[in-house]
C-alpha cells in the first residue's frame, strides 16, 4: 500500500504510539476520527475490485516493482496502445531517463528510434474529456483554481466545466508524453506526476495511476539536463519487464481493491480530509482540494 | 537555483532544443511566453536581496549543501530560536530521521534528548496568524480550497481570511515540528513540505523554505515506519554542520536573491503560469493556486 500515508501527524514516533492516551480538548466535529481510522473501518462493501487486465506491473533493474492501474474509459485509445506495447514487451529494456523535481518522472524508450510493435494506433485522438453526461460525479465541495468543478468518478479524480469531465493531474497520477500539439502521444512514453501539475490538465492524456511502489519513483535521482533530462554522466533506471497482471502466471497477479467514491466511507474520508481536527489538528481548514484526497487503494484481502 | 523548474515541457529534449523553429497556431493571450521567459527578461529592479542573516546552511554527510530562508516575521520567536541554535552548533551531528512520501522529510535530534543551549524560548507561542492589516497582500484571483484569500507578502506565499494572514504550506516550506496541542515546537525539529499539506496551515508554524538543494532532500529514502519515520535497519542522513550565512566567512557566504512579488515582472510571471499557452500548452487552465506559483529565487549576480 503506497498511496500517500493518511497519517500526517509530526508527533514523534515515540508519542504517536500513546495518543490513545491523549485528552482532545472538545469534541470535534469529526468525532476526533483521522483519514486512516475511516479508511481502516470502511466496510467490505465499501471495496471495488480493480480488473487484472487494468493492472499494469513494471518491474525495475534489482527486482522492485511499480503497479499501475489503467483508465480505458478515459482515455481507450492510449490504454488500448498501452495493453499492446506491454503484451509485445516492447517496455523490456527501456528505461527511467527524466526526473524533474516537483513535477514528473517519465520512462520509455529515450532515443525514440524503437519501432512500435503491429496494432499500435500511432496517431490517438488529443481528445482529453469527456461528456459529463451520464457519469456519477461524486464532487469535493471546495472550491478549485483550475476548474469549475472537481470530484470523483468511478475512483479517479477528475475536473469539468459542467459539460465536460476530464482526468486531474494528482500525485500519482500517468500520463501519455506527446510532442508538440496536435500530437497526443502514443502512449509509450509515459510519466508520473510528482508535484503541482494541474495546468497539464486539457493538454495532455492521462491514462493510468501508480496504485503501489509510487516512493521507488519518487525518490529517483533528479535529471540535472533541462526538464529533468538525464544527463551522459547519469545512469538511467532500467526497466525490466512491464506487464498486464491478466497476462501474469496466476500465481503471480497481484490484486487490489479500490475505495467506492460514491460510498459512504468515501464521503466520510473525504469530510475527515477536509475538516481534520483530532489530537494533532486544532483548526479545521473547512477545505481541501482533488489532489489532496489520494483514493484509498489496497492489496485484496485473501 | 533548485526551485521547480519553470520548464514544464514534456516534449522530448532533442525536439525541446528546436522549440524555437516551431510555428504556434495563433497568437495567445500570453504572447506566448512561458514562466522561464519571464523569470529570464525580469529587470534587476525586479529582485530583492535576501539578508545573510536570514539564510541558513544545512551541510549533509558528503558535502550537500540545503540553503534555507528564514521568515522572522511570521515566525519570530521560532526564528530567534532557530538562530541560537545554529550560533550554538545544536543540529552538528543531528540527522535527517523521517521522510514521508509525499508529505514531509524531517530533521534534528530524533532522541528528543539532547539538551537546548541558553537563550532559546522552550515554548514559543502558537500564534500562527498575523494580522493583515498593514501588509502588503499581492492577492491571487484563483479561488482557494483552504482559505478566503491566497497571495504573497514580501516574497512569501500566503493565505488569510480578511482579517489575518499566514503562511501557505507549499513545496519547500519549511515549518517546526511540535508534539499535540498547546505545544508549538521550538524550531530544533524542523520538517520541508514534500508534497499537498495546506491542512497543516494554522496548525503549526511555518519558519523558513528552501531556496536550494530541495531536490537533495527530496530524493531521500522514505521511512518504512509510521509517519515515514525511518526503520532500525534504515540510516538517517547525518546533518554535519548547520550555520547562519552571516556567521560564515565572507568568502564562503552564499547570496541569494527573491523576485519581488509586488513587481510588474512577478504579476506576469503569475499569469503565465495561470494561463499556459505556448508551444506545448493549447488549453490554458486560467487559474493556479498558491502551491503551484513558486516565488523565482536565484543566485545573487556577481
Amino acid at each position: 500500500m503506497t498511496r500517500p500515508s493518511v497519517l500526517p501527524l509530526l508527533v514523534p514516533y515515540a508519542l504517536a504510539l500513546v495518543l490513545t492516551a491523549v485528552q482532545v480538548d472538545a469534541e470535534p466535529p469529526t468525532g476526533g476520527k483521522t483519514p486512516g481510522d475511516i479508511v481502516a473501518a470502511a466496510p467490505v462493501a465499501a471495496w471495488s475490485d480493480i480488473a487484472d487486465s487494468d493492472i499494469l506491473v513494471m518491474t525495475l533493474t534489482g527486482g522492485k516493482e511499480v503497479v499501475l492501474q489503467l483508465a480505458p474509459y478515459f482515455s481507450p485509445t492510449h490504454v488500448g496502445n498501452i495493453r499492446t506495447l506491454a503484451r509485445a514487451h516492447w517496455w523490456d529494456g527501456t528505461s527511467i531517463y527524466r526526473v524533474q523535481d516537483n513535477y514528473v518522472v517519465q520512462w520509455g524508450d529515450r532515443s525514440e528510434t524503437k519501432p512500435l510493435p503491429p496494432g499500435v494506433n500511432p496517431r490517438p485522438p488529443a481528445d482529453y474529456t469527456r461528456p459529463a453526461e451520464g457519469l456519477h460525479l461524486t464532487p469535493l465541495t471546495s472550491p478549485d483554481a483550475y476548474a469549475r468543478v472537481t470530484g470523483f468518478v468511478d475512483g479517479w479524480p477528475v475536473a469539468g466545466d459542467g459539460k465536460s469531465l476530464w482526468l486531474a493531474h494528482c500525485y500519482g497520477m500517468v500520463g501519455a508524453g506527446r510532442d508538440l500539439s496536435p500530437d497526443a502521444g502514443t502512449g509509450a512514453e509515459l510519466y508520473a506526476v510528482l508535484g503541482p501539475a494541474r495546468q497539464l490538465d486539457r493538454n495532455i492524456a492521462l491514462v493510468a495511476r501508480v496504485i503501489e511502489g509510487m516512493e521507488t519513483l519518487s525518490v529517483l535521482p533528479r535529471g540535472t539536463e533541462p526538464l529533468g533530462m538525464y544527463a551522459v554522466a547519469q545512469s538511467p533506471t532500467p526497466i525490466v519487464r512491464i506487464r498486464l497482471a491478466s497476462d501474469l502466471p496466476p500465481a503471480e497477479r497481484p490484486h487490489f481493491q479500490m475505495m467506492d467514491t460514491a460510498s459512504a466511507a468515501f464521503a466520510d474520508y473525504v469530510h475527515v480530509r477536509a475538516n481534520r481536527h483530532d489530537a494533532f489538528y486544532s483548526t479545521p481548514a473547512e477545505g481541501v482540494d482533488i489532489t489532496n484526497v489520494p483514493v484509498p487503494i489496497r492489496r485484496k484481502p485473501d
